[in-house]
């Protein structure tokens, strides 16, 4: 064991940006002691102060001597400076939690959701690779049903937060709202096309091979990194909605054996990290704003789907926070996984 | 022949509505002259003021002698009026239309998308049933392929407008948004869930027998009756998105034969009713606004999904004007259909 969680020293590069922010929010609220948090950002951002549970932390410059003294890592920094900082970071004995892509495919680093394959994180760990938010819930809500019934093939539709691209596609999607709302054009500047009042599919690069776009690579990809599977069937397509934080899906499996709504209801509330939700009576389904600011990965609206008979496809519908599971959550849970192993 | 279009005496019921009034747009559009034209609504609504084109009509009370001196009637005032006025306007010969939801599984009348079944329009039909709008998206972008190639099943994700809602939703939704923005808190009325900067399952009822609510079972059903195909499987997923009046669907088919991207692509760009979207170049995706405002139902994003080799398996994306294609648009083409049999 490096140490009890309570005592590692923590650093967050990238603290400024939404991902950064959540994870001050959520390490305050573990009652992490402040003195033993980092919160490091690029020269312009630092004496910026930030806020920690009911107190608040100074930003500092990204320098050598501000990750000295620290012994978890956490890079919500982009792609680029994870590949510039961790392998320094390693060499002076950090452990290091990337939430780029920058690490993902890289057979060497461990992508890991802690519930499903937090084994993968041992004693000789040094970095561990943060999956894609869609990846993450949609792993979570779908691994019960892994575990029990086999999964053969999922068709997944994300309707996406702009949080997935930053703080400043959340502002863009605040200020195209307001420019609309004001009788105004919205002006496109983070996204390709307006965010406000619109759905468009994934900006991410489209790859004219397959016809995907990075994120729906990633879904694909990462799904069967994670779940050690490289058959499975994966069809996702990607779109953005004009929703701050929260990621919804709409999720259509096919399972290994067959099975009843009854028993893929009870994998489903039983699975670790899921909230479920049942329709009938007062239950209230999962939406965006339902799951913003919690943890869970909210999970409802199951049905069965004509299969032939085989009784093996079922409908399903989540919603998770981004910035949470989605991101920071996941990444300080990793991060915990690796202070303590 | 009943007459000719542009002689034929049209009435819209619920002219103040957000169906009623795009009817009235596309009625200017199409040079229908204005003194062929009756906007009727409920009394309260008498007198008032619509566009129509770059003039303006009077709204006229629903009585029966406003009725009169019309040939083809539009009814856009919900299924609860339909079932009131439909049989005395046909005993009284009109012909009618109707949006709602009141007689689209009569099979005494037609259900018709006129690029698709335009032929079950006779010189006898009185009455016929305009479908709900996520369906005539879908069926306008997937009747190619099941003309070219046959379709087995149908996996479709929606992204709604609130504009499906009525015109009282997309207020809500705009003062919403302002009061989210002026830090306030969104209070529901027309939706049970807040629609501002948030994604919900649709509102409809739930059937807890299926797990269904009612928008899919439209969409199932009503993609059976247009097409004819009881046997089509058809598994939809219905949600609310913080758009004014266009929807996107994620889709994902299974072909009857095998086929290629490019033959699949072939059919669709050359498809009635449809504006191909190539991905590749400078070619744009289809997006809500985008399809704001337009008639075509606007598909792209085509790409192969793995089916164990079989060749038959597309996913795409679409998006479409809920109140034009999706409801007074078709609703319009139908009553030309129906005064010119």
């Amino acid at each position: 064991m490096l140490t009890v969680w309570s005592e590692a020293r923590v650093a967050v590069v990238g603290a400024t940006g939404a991902v950064g922010r959540e994870a001050l929010a959520i390490l305050a609220e573990w009652g992490h002691p402040i003195e033993s948090v980092r919160a490091l950002a690029t020269e312009t951002s630092a004496g910026q102060s930030l806020a920690y549970g009911a107190t608040s932390l100074e930003t500092r410059a990204l320098t050598r001597e501000a990750l000295a003294e620290t012994d978890v890592v956490l890079l919500a920094a982009g792609a680029g400076p994870a590949r510039e900082l961790a392998p320094e970071l390693i060499r002076n004995g950090r452990r290091v939690v990337d939430n780029s892509s920058a690490f993902r495919m890289d057979p060497e680093v461990p992508l890991v959701v802690p519930e499903i394959n937090g084994d993968a994180v041992g004693r000789d760990t040094r970095l561990v690779a943060n999956p894609n938010c869609s990846a993450i819930l949609m792993l979570i809500a779908l691994d019960p049903l892994r575990r029990a019934f086999g999964l053969e093939r999922v068709v997944v539709s994300t309707y996406q937060a702009v949080s997935g691209a930053g703080l400043a596609a959340m502002r863009e999607l605040e200020q195209q709202t307001r420019d609309v709302l004001d009788g105004g054009s919205a002006r496109p500047d983070v996204f390709p096309e307006p965010c406000a009042f619109n759905v468009f599919p994934h900006e991410s690069a489209l790859d004219p091979a397959t016809g995907l776009n990075e994120e729906e690579t990633k879904m694909i990809r990462e799904a069967q990194r994670v779940w050690a599977d490289p058959e499975l069937i994966v069809a996702p397509t990607c779109a953005r909605v004009p929703v701050m934080r929260s990621h919804c899906q709409s999720l259509l499996v096919t399972l290994s054996r067959a099975s009843t709504v009854a028993e893929v209801r009870a994998a489903l509330a039983a699975g670790p990290g899921i909230e479920w939700h049942d329709a009938d009576g007062a239950g209230t389904p999962p939406t965006a704003l339902r799951a913003t600011g919690t943890d869970a990965v909210h999970v409802g609206r199951l049905r069965s789907v004509p299969d032939g008979g085989e009784g093996r496809t079922f409908a399903l519908w989540l919603a998770g926070d981004q910035l949470r599971k989605g991101a920071a959550l996941n990444a300080l849970q990793i991060a915990r996984l690796l202070a303590e192993s």
